[in-house]
């Protein structure tokens, strides 16, 4: 760690108040301009993928050096397809409506008033993040379409792709016509830098953190500025007396096996008693199959402990985000323990019901309290894709602002608008 | 300031959770059981009269033995009106439609599931608040309709208010079948207090401070929890140059006076060059009949000067909230101006234009922030009522979340909803 000065914050709080500055021009910009600018964007970056390329390089060098582990390389790496993946995701960006300017809810009231919503962007948005660099690209492009400025804090072991990424973008974008200093990347890699940004109320409107639960945490406790949490998933799902057992089983090995690693994948089955004996023994040899380590409760382990290679759950595998080939399994006696167990142990993410009876699904679905309640589908849906909102910047684990997938629309805020003819308060 | 101990801390943790615990159930809870409990929590105000004026004589005794101003004891004091308006403002929250379990936005995902939002209460609220002891029943109201607990800090001058209307509404609230402990005085008046609350990021879910500057930045800068500003209201008027300068005159004259101590006052007027001439010296005198002491821009004081008794405006009055009947009036060149010194000068709360010019009232729509934008209307109808929304918990000068009044809505939040047939993630 090098020694922060005050020159360096000097530097961060001026550059965030640039994009303030940029972001107010920025709201105004038209439809067309905003997407000639993205589209543009994505083809700068695809004519520069040597330049993108060499600069990951020294990321991934550095990185090797330092001993970073193989997933995390995987993860700082930027092939030509990745850089690709950016300008796809750009375009489709482009090819979204436009949020800003819808007017809801424009009704008269009785003094002859007329009372609105006009919907406008949030200002300038703050995103801290670790290793992966398309996200610059990603999260940036959404920003643009929303109308908000955005501030880049990325990891440092990405630092020189994030760069060579912003640069391309920002020259992207000046060329269409915007004010480049709507994308603005913090070049320092100094923690310290993060501390910096969250006392910037007067530049930043909200900060979205994506990464470990550490960072979150960090950011919590140290901003000034609104935060909108993209926290863990410890998502259940819950097979009812009363399932299709076949549904059952298909939406339970998706759920854990397609991307284990992700928040929405299921890390607790719930099984109801009545059908545990006939749901378990065939639903455990898929996962066997899939490499699924199982931690049974103790009447999961009678009824399938003489086949199957199994670990007794021990009380912290309740509470415990996997983000692996691992799951925890219990056997429980109706939809109430299964709703109370998710309410106890659960983190509000992602949680699904496998039932055909339709007051267990009613009650699952009113009862059960997360950014997302599933009936007989898998927890992996819960994604802005999948929900239509077309792509996404995170998934909210916040209860204010917004929760769930947030697409453009969660970049976005509202004013009142009021159209008299010469109302005045009595 | 008594000596703080960790015992009165942990009285305060000990109090959100159970809080937070009966927030669930409360979240269950039926539209008719809420609504009889808000009817009996009236019923038990009215008839506790005598009670709650002699315990508020303890609060006013106190407060003229510590010197406190004649408006703040006024703001303190609960005559038997106050009392009745506090059951009029529960029986109408009562009569309001709940926005407990609304779906919004269901519709069928290509493959075949149903997406939508599930609107439920955002869970435990935490209300921050200084003098008036009817903000108790008024806001309890707000959150039991829309589901959430509530936990109350008022100021430490209204204790004895605070502590027994708080009474009388758990005594009632438990009579009529709701869990008592949805609604938590915190008892205490050590400012130490307020601290611990912020700190209780696992019961409480929004914090709201509804008080002076100092408090609501103290309550930004140790929140681990997200806050709802009500900020301040540096609030401009435009009398455009195609202004019809009768409904000019009424509706200044309404904005600055009616009630100069509020948020949505005016406390800028600018006027277009081109009108000033005609428009000002009339207006003035009304304000002078008013009472309203102005500072003048030197062209203000050019055309008004001679007749009107007026200071030269200094430039820390554009960016003043008197909260008084003082205005400040600038003479700008065009709608561009007006447009750029509120851009600079205002705090984004209620801003108005004057005009007849269909393109200037767009512009002015479009380009100016603030939480609400009038045409042709009083910035005092910045306000629940008025917009439509019943009662409100206050004016929101936060961009995320709820902007501008904040009622029953602004109150909760949604769950994603997914109703599936076996939908699995490919």
């Amino acid at each position: 760690m090098t020694t922060w000065s005050s020159t360096e914050a000097d530097d961060i709080r001026k550059a965030a108040a640039r994009t303030k500055a940029a972001s107010r021009l920025l709201a105004k910009c038209p439809t067309s301009l905003k997407n000639a600018a993205l589209l543009a964007m994505a083809e700068r970056l695809e004519k520069a993928v040597s330049f993108l390329v060499t600069e990951n390089k020294r990321d991934l060098t550095a990185g090797m050096e330092k001993g970073l582990s193989r997933p995390l390389l995987s993860r700082l790496s930027l092939m030509p397809k990745g850089i690709e993946q950016m300008a796809v995701g750009l375009r489709e960006v482009a090819a979204l409506p436009d949020p800003i300017g819808e007017i809801i809810h424009l009704h008269r009231r009785p003094n002859g008033m007329q009372v609105g919503q006009m919907r406008v962007p949030i200002g300038v948005i703050g995103i801290i993040y670790e290793s992966r660099p398309n996200v610059t690209a990603d999260v940036a492009g959404l920003c643009i379409k929303s109308g908000n400025g955005v501030v880049l804090r990325g990891g440092s072991e990405a630092i020189h792709s994030n760069r060579a990424i912003a640069h391309l973008l920002r020259e992207a974008a000046e060329g269409a016509g915007l004010p480049p200093d709507c994308i603005t990347l913090i070049q320092t890699t100094d923690r310290q830098a993060i501390f910096e940004l969250l006392k910037l109320e007067a530049s930043l409107d909200l900060i979205i953190p994506r990464g470990g639960s550490d960072l979150i945490q960090t950011v919590v406790a140290h901003s000034r500025i609104p935060v909108m949490k993209h926290d863990k998933g410890l998502c259940h799902t819950f097979v009812d007396d009363a399932a299709d057992l076949t549904k059952a089983e298909a939406i339970c090995l998706n759920a854990k096996v397609q991307r284990p690693e992700t928040c929405n994948a299921m890390e607790t089955l719930l099984v109801h008693q009545a059908i545990a004996e006939s749901f378990l023994p065939g639903m455990i040899k898929r996962y066997e199959e899939a490499g699924v380590e199982i931690r049974g409760c103790p009447e999961t382990i009678r009824i399938v402990g003489g086949h199957a290679k199994m670990t007794p759950a021990a009380e912290e595998d309740w509470t415990t985000e996997y983000l692996d080939l691992i799951l925890s399994i219990k056997v429980i006696p109706d939809i109430d323990a299964a709703i109370e167990h998710i309410s106890r142990h659960g983190s509000q993410h992602s949680d699904a019901i496998v039932t055909q009876n339709h007051d267990h699904a009613m009650r699952f679905l009113n009862e059960v309290d997360a950014a997302a309640v599933f009936v007989n589908a898998s927890t992996r849906l819960n994604d802005g894709y999948e929900f239509g909102l077309g792509a996404e910047i995170g998934i909210s684990t916040s209860r204010i602002h917004a929760r769930g997938p947030m697409g453009l629309e969660a970049l976005t805020c509202h004013k009142y608008i009021v159209l008299g003819t010469g109302q005045l308060r009595g």
